[in-house]
């Protein structure tokens, strides 16, 4: 008998060969410079560095390790309420670690693109576990993956037609 | 001579295979309903409806047809400045057409991912094209493209492994 040829062409079998193509993909090769700026910073000057950076999340350090984040959807909250952008620190209004999600530089950048979607947000920060004499873990930043980031993946894969 | 297999499956070669699989998507298997307001809705009521419809950008019709575009950046940039919010109507703050990058429903989702990133640009709206009685061209809005589209689109399309 004939082989099914068609069958094997089919959509399940194309995705898993473009899952055989992107599955060597890490973090590492995606990732590109995180905003960042520290606690004590103002949620004014905060949103001056994310423009500066053209990003669409800032990421907040303290003693050089990430402890919050802050997207630009928080901060447009903040700027249309009542608070004075120009004294209330951005470390008041951030999301706090552990409630941000992260990624390593040896994760697939398609996990990468599931947690963003999964979770919601526009942005994952990149990190490096450190742990400190106390026995505390903490997170210092080495890059950030974005929608931005899997878009650009994206089409960079296809341009080989 | 043994076929050199390791060259058909270099890396150029699985691009291909790529590009193979996702040539037939078009922008209207993706495309998501988009946020619009009219132009004489406040930018604070615009913001609000952003909130309500978790978009990035918010699409601005007159007369039913797509006359702008405002993005979360554009908003947070108004916010933080001395205008009043609640007086000031989106239509004079908004990108106006034809300076907005469209998409159509027969456009490849792989063409809108391009332009998303030539054009450095969150979202495109997916237009219709209409010629008035007076021959005008106007365009009617009926979804958008946007980069969280475009990475829901990567996740799914991996996801036969």
């Amino acid at each position: 008998a004939r082989p099914k040829v068609g069958y094997l062409y089919s959509k399940k079998s194309s995705n898993s060969l473009i899952f055989e193509a992107i599955k060597d993909i890490k973090v590492s090769e995606i990732k590109s410079k995180p905003a960042i700026v520290t606690e004590d910073t103002t949620v004014y000057d905060a949103i001056v560095q994310l423009f500066l950076n053209d990003a669409g999340t800032i990421f907040i350090v303290n003693n050089g390790y990430l402890t919050g984040a802050v997207s630009r959807k928080d901060f447009l909250k903040i700027a249309m309420g009542n608070s004075d952008i120009h004294k209330v620190p951005v470390g008041i209004i951030m999301t706090r670690m552990p409630n941000i999600i992260t990624v390593t530089d040896d994760d697939l950048a398609y996990d990468a693109a599931k947690k963003i979607i999964e979770h919601e947000v526009d942005s994952l920060p990149v990190v490096e576990k450190v742990i400190l004499d106390d026995g505390k873990e903490v997170y210092k930043i080495t890059g950030k993956v974005s929608k931005t980031n899997i878009t650009k993946l994206f089409v960079k894969l296809g341009e080989g037609r």
